[in-house]
């Protein structure tokens, strides 16, 4: 037996399970305020849904975990949230529209393992099913604005529409079969360079001319208003006028679109994004992937479905692994452990214990110590445990009626009535730089 | 393809995910208030740790999904919580004891499927690992006392020692290799009754003069303490008198043990428990099943890492479809929303959506209408949604600086400002019956 992880996967002990569990805390719920109820869906899905052809592709599917039941029935495990949704839409016909949820899970991919890609990880989707209008796309964005700003962590959320793109590409005269492969050169442009994108585009055989024209339109400068006029007024597209109209009013939807950017280059990989592509960037970090990517896929489900209703859709997803990886380098200091205090009994278990109960009654998390070890033996645990707080239970203390509070970080102590203790420890629950909003 | 689900598995739509969230928000804060860490621990773990001569045993092996990764590694979908915890303390050998922690997972059991079974269900599991003495077993009733407390639903713990039944057993004469099955007979007492049992012991073969002694000694009455008294006085095993003596430790470290029952018949089917073995009932539900349960494992992980290294346990599990069942019983209103307020936009979606921002900042949860549909149709949204008020906001409205405040179940409607309608929203928080504390 080797006593080690499956290949790919990980454990989280206390510390990045406590960080993640803070993440996805805040993630819900800025999700639930702007009105989204959570759904679940298994793990394990049936292995022809997953296959269908409008599910996640040929390449995804070849990474599709397989499982035998004892029926000898084709099972796998899901590889994102999104088919697993199709196929709850599709099993509830009535379901009435607008369907906003979101869902935070585990997914699957039996891929090759590099650093950063696990073959367990945790999506975290939130979708709006069975609206049109940019209002939709403008909520999801905003949902991204309003989540990096309750992080603390400075954020730029980048807006194109792939119909902006078809007309620069349309306008720079690239035929139509060699569209989605120009597409994906395009989006590298912050990646590679424009010169980079050139090379791609003249490897790829797109002619001189229309990469010269491409390059013109997709670099547009100024405020997203001016950038949003040249481009209406260079494309000879139909679509991409559309396309504009649409990133226009998506933006008008905005409240505050101070760090709202219109990116005519971007692109996002995925092919069946329809309409909408958006890709949030953290501002100033060391982390230049983006943090959260979705866009409109207006197409998928109803092709899924196959039922010939339309069902548009907008959704984006945070990256949850990316996230915390920047929090950590802007320096959010990381718990070891849930409790603020652990609770050090001096020949005094029962009266320790009553009050461990007054804490935990007033919402404090607090150990207490089990084994009935000596007071530098409980000290030294403490600090190895990264609690803040140790509280001192002895008979000394007890005759006064207080506990000996002592800050671990510190070594200072003081004694206290437990009251006072209580709002000691109160005021050390931990919270994001900004986080002063109730998203509990 | 077929759209359905994988047999044996369930969606949650948002109405039964919101319950779920909720109760496992309870738990988890629970777990926490006693100091207890997260961890998480992947779904696919390698074949060979579960199938360990130490880990589940050949039944729950029967049942464990095998899962092939692209490099032909057998792995598989972990079956419970507490064989990849194993694992995790295999891998950290330097961890400091004790070792406390939760874990709220998904496991898988490929067996039939009944009522009430399901191949994807969720574990909620709270552990500590490296005490001996009976405080850390008390700590454990605690906070399933603290749990149902905390749920508004009235529990009685049950509580037993292997050691005691092992005692009874030694005192009625039955001989060593039959204790195992004798036991599994007498754990049935409260569900197939006293004639029951003793057909069942006589099916056995076990002796009639140990069956009449087994039935008086497992029929102890009066308080906890009066049980245990005669208990001891009448059993002719060390064994026995040690279990007693751990039962009446136990208890004693339990600052409220009104709802706290000595149990002498109580068994649990597992046979890695070695002593304390804990049982939660709810008073007065028609749900007859335990809602948690658990005990003592001293040998089990030193047994499976096979580093001749002790590791004592006792732990807990809570079961989440159970629990749900019962508080829906108990009566426990369930939401259909994460919203309490829709906003309805009357021709003035810029002004409702800066509305809504004000709400989010202040943490409502709020939706808003995306479809530009009239007043009527919106009002059947939110009616159907289950939201408790819908938020109209009109040029009218807007004149006098006001937004209409419609209460969805009365039909009751208000003029109020912006901060009168935060604070009417913001007292439909929702809560347990007993959720004063904060346990988030």
């Amino acid at each position: 037996m080797t006593l080690q992880n499956a290949p790919g996967t990980r454990d989280f002990p206390a510390e990045q399970a406590i960080a993640r569990q803070r993440l996805t805390n805040v993630l819900r719920g800025v999700f639930e305020l702007y009105g989204y109820n959570p759904l679940e869906t298994p793990v394990l899905e049936r292995f022809d849904v997953l296959a269908s052809k409008y599910a996640g592709g040929a390449e995804i599917l070849k990474e599709t975990f397989k499982v035998n039941d004892q029926g000898k029935r084709q099972l796998s495990l899901r590889y994102d949230l999104t088919v697993p949704m199709c196929r709850f839409i599709a099993m509830n016909p009535n379901m009435k529209l607008p369907f906003k949820r979101y869902q935070i899970g585990e997914v699957f991919r039996d891929g090759p393992i590099k650093l950063g890609r696990y073959r367990q990880f945790t999506q975290c989707d939130v979708d709006v099913v069975g609206v049109k209008g940019m209002s939709a796309d403008a909520e999801i964005a905003c949902i991204a604005q309003f989540a990096f700003a309750e992080l603390g962590l400075p954020a730029t959320i980048k807006l194109n529409s792939r119909k902006v793109l078809n007309g620069i590409l349309e306008t720079a005269g690239v035929r139509k079969e060699k569209m989605e492969t120009a597409i994906l050169s395009i989006d590298k442009l912050e990646k590679i360079g424009r010169n980079g994108v050139e090379k791609e585009l003249n490897e790829k055989r797109i002619p001189k001319q229309s990469i010269t024209r491409i390059m013109e339109l997709t670099s547009a400068t100024g405020t997203n208003q001016a950038r949003i006029d040249q481009l209406r007024f260079s494309l000879k597209s139909d679509q991409g006028i559309e396309g504009m109209n649409e990133v226009e009013s998506l933006i008008s939807f905005i409240p505050d679109s101070s760090n709202i950017e219109f990116s005519p280059s971007l692109a996002r990989g995925l092919a069946y994004y329809t309409g909408t592509v958006i890709e949030a960037f953290l501002t100033g970090s060391e982390i230049k992937s983006a943090v959260a990517a979705g866009g409109r896929y207006d197409k998928m489900i109803g092709n899924f479905l196959g039922t010939g209703k339309e069902y548009p859709a907008v959704g984006v997803s945070f990256g949850l692994d990316v996230i915390l990886d920047a929090l950590q380098i802007a320096g959010l200091r990381q718990k070891k452990a849930v409790s603020v205090a652990y609770i050090i009994p001096i020949k005094a278990f029962k009266e320790a214990s009553s009050i461990a109960q007054k804490l935990r009654n007033a919402g404090i998390k607090a150990g207490i110590d089990l084994m009935e070890r000596g007071i530098s033996r409980n000290l030294e645990y403490a600090a190895s445990a990264g609690i803040q707080y140790a509280v001192i239970v002895g008979e000394q203390e007890m005759k006064q009626a207080r506990v000996k509070l002592r800050n671990m970080q510190t070594g200072e102590e003081k004694l206290a009535t437990v009251e006072e203790a209580i709002s000691i420890l109160a005021s050390h629950t931990p919270s994001y730089p900004k986080s002063n909003k109730n998203t509990g």
